[in-house]
């Protein structure tokens, strides 16, 4: 067969690495595109002065850009024949993208479950992007529930990875370095004087702004990614399904929800860790997205008295603002207005 | 609080200098962006080997698209809690932004005027765009009628600034030099023979072509301009709005109107000035946009025998082709079909 | 007239060379717009390190991104006023478009044919795109049904020029040099294993996936090209025409077809020539397109043993799948959901 149906669940064995297409050169056209796509005004990923006061080089790709750039890789290997995206875990964002760094992805197997049903089964791997110098850009954790070609049962006993939970203090990539006028210099250009120790554990801010997504914009900003996934292109099949409409790329979300995030994390200049995820309900076009966010932990950082981390939770939902901060129903399930529940990590300046 | 919700009408002091977030590195994509936007063929923002013919180091940025970017970044602090964006005057394009220089804005408090009503006041603004060489790009004055956060009388003598008029041809910024074989070698490759003597004052130009807008392109261009203005990109808060629907963003009608205008003004490489602008009537996805044309002045520039300007009067419509050019009714007001007009100045080689 | 109304059949003149406006720099913008308007994952495409693995010196403009530009370029002066886009013959891609390239285009009229009814005429040209070391990067000849300005007979005898063939292997273009580890070390990175000696003539592959086409994103395709046909833009005029709405660009169906393929023929790296091309019936926004692929003849290349080409036809339809490789009926029409019929030519490793 020259087409690729990608793998079943009965494909995949465990610890084996694979060897994701297509190596991807991102570049200033991709910031572009990012930017018209989601409106992100987060200055370290927006203006090259700002980048360059804070120890870049250039002005980087923002780290979302990278996750989708490497998650899309994954997809036509790992989840084309997904039937849920169960959920991410440890992402650690390494050396920052550059534009003209090229991207390739690798993944490996690290657990198999078969389920009862004798019809799917859930694929953990670990995936990792690299830039042309070999130099890590990210590692993460995700796994997914996949079809087996056949029904059948299967004989080998499950192997469940212990899954990482969010990045530690210690572990993170801390590309930028704040230079000591940066309240007085450099946070008005980035919009806000609330740095590191304005914010509080349990703080919970609503960003106020909503976003309406058409079909246009979720399947430029998912081919950009070059990734692959039916259910967001092919609106003759998805008539046949279940939501009989196109399905929105989860990670789009994450981005529309990052940059809605800037009113009221300004300074949060850099997405340094996704520690979890969870793609609550499906989104639409058509659909109107807010977001809202908690401070779950302050991180200080080994070493370094000019920028620290947070923790937070960003939850993002459909046609719902956020003033009410929706989470979970008195069932203990996600509301069914909750599009996104994400747990990152971001570096911040300390004043 | 965390959030910005903007200026009211009460915070703004009389001679306040305003420092925008964020900065902006415009890049080879946000060019390539705005050709897929706007289509624009006018030679010299599309072919380096032109702009170079004609003195510049590299492709330059259009400079509508440098208007776009320092508008969007005054939104957030002046008119996000605005009424309606009243005028422009005296709007001065500076040095050519190029490929990679970074793009801050500032504004400066001019005029104050609270309403009768108790409820709004108009802001005069003049804005500034630079580059990471503090040179200005775009120098520009606009006032709009902002909320109050609470109705109250103001106690204030209202300060109402002297308005530029059109930018006189002294003040223009003239970044070209014309060869003197350009007739020959060059008009072919910019799509007409008419050059500036070619124009008379009075003639109007019916620019033919019509373009249809959808949601998706507006929302990616004002999101390409950071330009956070709530009523271009959240359907469910416009859903309750008096017209139900998303607002195009005026500047993007803009940058419509002179695209279409190739066709006639083949020659107009460079628009050196936005003497005023008018959005006459609101324009919402699925509109079809025409303009048309009329030569306000032909102005000699001080010292040049190379190049001349042209003032012009741009207008644009929805749903109505201009070959009976469209403006004002027998009532004085704007037709309805009017969306915009647009009064600037280009530079065009002389022959 | 400053306004062009482009030519009419009787304003073409045989032997006539036409410069056509507007100078075009393609930059890495252009490749990420392409990219997000397409999703293609050729390698050779999408990542520097595999272009320079392959002998090139940056990551090379899609050839089909260069076709469509100097089709474009070409619009106003040749096609604005067709009825009819009947054919393309013998296009031969020269040098690869690099980012940062200006491409420019000429056309020569070397066919005029009457048509009986008085009314219309073909016209007959051959296109080149040349880059600013006027290296050819495109030729091709192209026929078009044109409008007479007035109904009329004409005088001259018919001029149909004898219409090149296939582009033969001797005058392929072939800017890559194939590494003798590329099935080891390139192809798991360019997504198969399949070469050039695993494809057989008369092979025929279903690309499987779809994709729905939206308004907003062939517009933002066909104004990056700067190609004003009015059918393409227009809602208000197509309201009234037979078929009540806007056509896609018959070249948006080529690249959605090209990247579609992928899923086949992930090593067919370049896009040679395009041989010969009908758009068999129009699409229209909300349309699914699917793919299949014919190997047509499989040609070695003199003195060259790394790498051959693949002769293709690759056929796209509308809202139908195409495990059934639809193409003609009964009575030797294309069937009405095929809507491209495209005869081309590919540079694929040897193995």
């Amino acid at each position: 067969m020259k087409t690729s149906a990608g793998r079943y669940f009965e494909d995949f064995r465990l610890g084996e690495h694979i060897v994701h297409a297509t190596p991807r050169t991102l570049t200033d056209g991709d910031i572009a595109l990012s930017t018209a796509l989601y409106g992100s005004r987060f200055a370290l990923t927006s203006g090259a002065t700002f980048a360059e006061a804070l120890g870049l080089r250039q002005l980087p790709v923002d780290p979302l850009l990278t996750f989708h750039v490497v998650f899309g890789k994954t997809v036509p290997d790992i989840s084309i024949n997904a039937v849920a995206n169960l959920g991410y875990a440890g992402g650690r964002f390494g050396v920052p993208v550059l534009p003209g760094d090229t991207v390739t992805a690798t993944s490996e197997v690290i657990g198999l479950k078969a389920n009862r049903d004798g019809r799917t089964g859930t694929v953990y791997v670990r995936s990792q992007g690299r830039n042309q110098r070999d130099e890590v850009v990210l590692d993460y954790v995700r796994w997914v529930m996949v079809n087996k070609a056949e029904p059948h049962e299967t004989a080998e006993a499950p192997v469940v990875p212990e899954l990482p939970g969010a990045v530690p203090a210690g572990d993170l990539h801390v590309p930028i370095t704040v230079p000591v006028d940066y309240a007085a210099r450099l946070a008005p250009l980035a919009g806000s004087a609330q740095l590191f120790e304005d914010y509080e554990v349990g703080e919970r801010i609503d960003h106020v702004d909503g976003m309406t997504v058409e079909e246009a914009e979720h399947m430029l900003a998912t081919r950009l990614y070059q990734n692959t996934a039916k259910v967001h292109f092919n609106q003759l099949a998805q008539a046949d399904s279940r939501f009989g409409r196109r399905l929105v790329y989860g990670g789009h979300i994450i981005s529309m929800a990052r940059a809605l995030s800037f009113n009221g994390l300004q300074n949060a200049l850099w997405v340094a860790a996704i520690n979890a995820g969870t793609h609550a309900n499906p989104t639409f076009a058509g659909d109107t997205i807010h977001a809202w966010s908690e401070v779950l932990e302050r991180l200080d950082l080994p070493g370094r008295t000019d920028v620290g981390a947070l923790r937070l939770r960003t939850v993002a939902t459909k046609n719902h603002p956020c003033g009410d901060f929706p989470l979970r129903g008195e069932d203990g399930r996600y509301r069914p207005e909750v599009v996104l529940d994400l747990d990152y990590t971001v570096l911040i300046p300390r004043g």
